[in-house]
């Protein structure tokens, strides 16, 4: 569709070079904005708009406060045939991941499933783009992140978890790949900030007010209230079982260890990131890929209008991203560094 | 308590003997009898009792059918340095797994994460048994397993998943391991059959019955009708992953390839079981159980009454089982072979 006069259509490219100049006025190596940009474009392209141009203000601020490292280094290190380390170094999640991807993957296909361990990082994007191409590439690929303390444990009655997100990619012959990519919390933190933003009221079993008492109100879930995990005592388990394995095995934060109180305008949460990566081709059974092709055409038709990530992967290839006038404005704002 | 008259105590080793009998009697080699009574009798001390004594019947009848083989003999395959494989070959899975534990500890000690799929198998009982004991030795272990469809994926409207249970065990410093083993439907196949027998309703939102209306009545989701996973989209998504991987990586079946329609009686989802193994001494941080244990510390400061698998750790040790003497009865009759 054409936009509006209130809308400015780019190409990915171009909004990626725009966010790319940002990231680098803000103290971001050249490498690491380019990486930042390409996430942050990719998921507005692809509908992700909690993760899209709506994270820039935050990235700025975090930045500008000091609390990450935009120029970070990371260090690959080898703990053992298929476990992988990256000394994050404060760096952003994503540059730290790249460092070590191909080597990951190395691992993965050598020893059959590998373990990768990013510490010390931050990781303020979507995990599907970080899990997606490892599926392009035939493998099945498991990424889990904490946060900050922002849902309260099933059972509990104070926030310790954080929106600890669970991200699965596995190969589809012939297709996208099935990828997930989900909050353990009732909702994302991102959606629950822009439903805040619109005016919007949540669905009931969102959070809780500073009281406890259960709000419809995305403002009171912010302003200290909090979420609590999806799904009841077993969406709780497995925040916890992220909480346990991100933080413990990166020799990491929990999140709730997680104080930027001496850094003002901080948004992203400095801890860890895990990747577990198996490859299907020791299965010895079927091919993988093709007995996921199968699953997928029944779960079509078992009435599923489109499996998780395959429209995702409809979308790909260089398609133009409309964004409103006032947001891209902003961003040339920032680029330029009138804010 | 002193049990009543109607109920009878007996010590777990004499439940176990009682229990190996009744597999013996039906089937099963001497250390599949074994394995099974013992997982068997565990569960109902433990108080998982959809997993107790409960399962006897059903054990029984499918062992009667011809459907599991209850003395097969699995054999361990080496398929990469950190993947094994378990051909069940028709036979339970505990014995595949047992079969396989001491290698798949070794390959996850060596390389810091192993994959061990066991193929063509049978689980009919709980997963904190196969679970727990690798924590005990220090590791972290996830497995899952997938059954035979009685759930509807979230977007669909017909059965497609299994329970599909998620077990996840880590250490916990100078405290039981930390464990969860939950079926990924909104109620366990089991819990959903013990409600029916006691006339009991189930919770809004556990199924639907045969035409698709949600109900609360577990004759209604047994007879024809269905589950739904626990979480909606979220815990569908957990659902449709278990049964992407188990089936997909064991070369195994799908739940809706489950197809028992010839051996009457078979109660038993023949797919495969999968194991992931880690190794925390390899996270380079600080010592995983002493960082699990200040987590769960925080977890008792937040108003957690227990931590998930704490009260099974301290339950253990050879207290004594006490149940309904009908139900010993009847365990006595399978054993004597009059019924």
């Amino acid at each position: 569709m054409p936009p509006n006069a209130n809308d400015v259509r780019l190409s990915i490219d171009a909004l990626t070079g725009l966010l790319a100049r940002i990231f680098r006025r803000n103290g971001c190596s050249d490498r690491v904005a380019d990486i930042l940009a390409a996430n942050c474009a990719g998921a507005e392209a692809a509908g992700s708009f909690s993760h899209g141009i709506f994270r820039i203000d935050g990235y700025v601020s975090t930045l500008r406060s000091g609390w990450v490292d935009g120029a970070a280094e990371p260090r690959v290190l080898v703990e053992a045939p298929a476990y992988l380390a990256v000394e994050a170094a404060n760096g952003f999640a994503q540059p730290a991941f790249l460092a070590a991807r191909e080597a990951f993957v190395e691992r993965v296909r050598e020893n059959g499933i590998a373990f990768l361990a990013i510490r010390d990082s931050h990781h303020f994007g979507a995990l599907w783009p970080d899990v997606t191409p490892l599926a392009e590439e035939g493998l099945i690929a498991i990424s889990l992140v904490n946060s900050f303390a922002c849902s309260i444990p099933a059972g509990a009655t104070k926030p310790l978890f954080g929106t600890n997100p669970f991200a699965f990619a596995a190969p589809i012959e012939g297709d996208a790949p099935l990828v997930f990519d989900f909050a353990t919390t009732s909702m994302a933190n991102g959606d629950v900030q822009i439903a805040a933003r619109e005016g919007r009221q949540v669905p009931p079993g969102t959070g809780v007010d500073r009281n406890g008492a259960p709000t419809c109100d995305p403002a009171a879930i912010l302003d200290g209230g909090s979420l609590v995990p999806f799904g009841g005592h077993k969406g709780s388990a497995i925040s916890m079982m992220i909480e346990l394995m991100v933080a413990g095995m990166t020799g990491g934060r929990f999140s709730f260890e997680v104080d930027w109180s001496g850094h003002p305008g901080a948004q992203t949460p400095r801890t860890g990131q895990i990747f577990i990566g198996i490859d299907p081709a020791r299965s010895g059974g079927e091919g993988f890929a093709a007995r996921s092709a199968e699953f997928v055409r029944r779960l079509s038709e078992a009435g599923l209008a489109a499996y998780p990530g395959a429209r995702r992967g409809r979308s790909r290839g260089g398609a133009d991203v409309v964004i409103p006038r006032a947001a891209h404005d902003r961003l040339e704002d920032h680029a330029a560094g009138r804010i």
